[in-house]
């Protein structure tokens, strides 16, 4: 596991300089990145709170003997029945953060407890993580690399499992349970395993169904798994026998539109540059319309994080950060292909976690 | 799968007579109730939009063809690059819900997903679904009871498989995989297999981990798995050789506290009147201090949902709300005892789901 210990005081100079008073956390990635775990996630309100110079966790009674031996953090506990209102109103006081101008609250946690502390300071701003928590997790250092690359090796396992054990006659769902199984006997959690036999191709997000895989299907396999609180995601396409009609063409397309990504993403380079690469050669090839997506997203403890590389996101590239490159082309009513490749910014240009390759 | 065809026009005439001019859920399990799926879940804004006379999705654009298919509610569309808040604007414009007064939202939705409805209507009053959806959903039919019994009767299975595999020298984790295989195997999503040995049971919520099971362990078992989109949950204990000191007083005690609570379960009782009588045995026997958490909580799509059964709700429980039965008493440094039914509020008492006896 990454060390944490310093995360918090990374993210207490970045509230001072940006004057956020108060970040509150639900138990998800955010927490798991910045404190390295997080209590059992269910609808009982639990938020790691910072301010400035001191944080605290409201903490659902029967949590807190568990989450005790992971951190040392003040606990303000609650019980099923007094609820959380009393308690968070004395963490809030104990931080000294009653008056809070700006708060930033993870955009991932569940609405109602965003809600509990909204009410609580009605008259503060809110904002989310990206220029907080976001800004300090898109820069992975040499630990967080090393276990994205265990991850990525992972889930070209899980890849080849599936591809090999893939037959005309089998449905989209036994080739996923191969998968899943895979990445299970690896010791790491199944995240999707997303299978789109054919036509389903077309789908970028396809919910892998029933649907028996026939000779000439393309197949697309857009898989990820989660091992020590990172992430993998990779999309291969395997063809079973002879290939659709006009499959080479789009797959040299998208191929080409990959490494024309590649070649863009270099640090210092705005997000959308990369984008703009992929994106030119799919539209110079005709197919603009058929390319519904943004060409990345960052990973790390969440499958999807900053940065995004969309037409328009002005982030600027670092080294360290590390996201996919993934365009496609989904003909509706034919096939879909995706290539996609997750890759850490180096000084001179992106390295691909994979060792597998694209075709 | 029961029918949800007649689910939104429900709905529509609670919002009626709650004045609630829109409702708006994000993909998971409260769209999967209401709509019978849900589009794929990430951080792109997702909604299923509920006027009193109408619906609609704001829809990520590539998610559009793939959810195409599940329904028929016009979408709102949205590309990565244009971002979506036009297409909100005119959603809210084609309901005819811009002025809206009265908003409710999924409470397990994103923090971000409300925010963005809360931000395009401003001057709305913001509640959850507790009176509008929370209340259908609790009030099952036979098409769930079905498909409840249906889980209970898989997680009787899967715990079995782990109680047949179970011997000392094993971690938690081992026996937690054997549990998730069984699931699996029997077409079942895994949704939680916590597996508690010796010490670690007296954490309700315990990370089930590579604790190595001793001869004289009590080890709790919380299991539940999900399929055809309703849960199961489940609690029970196997005892390694020799049970701890004071494991069969406590087991007793525990014991009597469930079947106190099943005899208080009746329609027409508030849902504190459940709590009261398990606590009230509990706290008799003078271990009160050490029944950490209430007696119980609703389950359908969701594993925890309502009602709550906690020593302060006024909910009044009726014929067709499913829910659990789980008291526990926890002792630090020894061992701790939870039993969990799932049980049907019938009109003369609960029917527990599970066929497997509790000791």
């Amino acid at each position: 596991m990454p060390r944490t210990s310093n995360r918090i005081e990374q993210l207490q100079g970045l509230m001072k300089a940006q004057h956020i008073d108060l970040l509150a956390l639900g138990p998800g990635a955010q927490m798991q990145w910045l404190l390295g775990f997080h209590p059992h996630a269910d609808e009982r309100p639990c938020l790691a709170c910072i301010s400035q110079t001191r944080a605290a966790f409201l903490m659902p009674a029967l949590n807190a003997a568990g989450s005790r031996e992971a951190t040392n953090l003040n606990f303000f506990e609650w019980s099923d029945a007094e609820g959380p209102q009393v308690a968070f109103t004395d963490l809030l006081t104990d931080l000294n953060v009653t008056n809070a101008r700006q708060i930033a609250l993870d955009e991932t946690m569940r609405a109602d407890f965003a809600a509990l502390v909204q009410d609580a300071l009605p008259a503060a701003k809110r904002q989310f993580t990206a220029s907080s928590i976001g800004h300090l997790r898109m820069r992975k250092d040499e630990s967080e690399f090393t276990l994205l690359k265990a991850n990525a090796l992972i889930a070209d396992a899980a890849m080849m499992a599936g591809w090999d054990a893939m037959k005309v006659g089998m449905s989209e769902l036994e080739v996923a349970e191969i998968i899943r199984k895979k990445f299970i006997d690896l010791d790491t959690k199944p995240l999707f395993t997303i299978v789109g036999a054919g036509l389903n191709g077309a789908y970028p997000h396809h919910q892998t169904g029933e649907t028996i895989l026939k000779a000439g299907d393309a197949v697309v396999m857009d898989i990820g798994g989660g091992k020590s609180s990172y992430s993998s995601d990779i999309t291969r396409i395997a063809v079973l026998g002879e290939a659709p009609d006009g499959y080479h063409e789009v797959q040299a397309i998208v191929e080409a539109a990959v490494q024309a990504a590649m070649l863009a993403a270099r640090p210092g380079v705005k997000a959308h540059v990369v984008d703009d690469a992929a994106r030119k050669v799919i539209t110079d090839a005709g197919y603009g319309q058929y390319f519904v997506h943004r060409t990345g997203h960052g990973m790390g403890v969440e499958i999807h994080e900053q940065p995004y590389l969309t037409s328009v996101l002005q982030t600027v590239l670092e080294t360290g950060m590390v996201f996919s490159i993934e365009p496609g082309i989904y003909l509706p009513g034919r096939f879909g292909i995706r290539l996609e490749d997750i890759v850490i910014l180096r000084a001179d240009g992106p390295e691909i976690l994979s060792d597998l390759p694209r075709d």
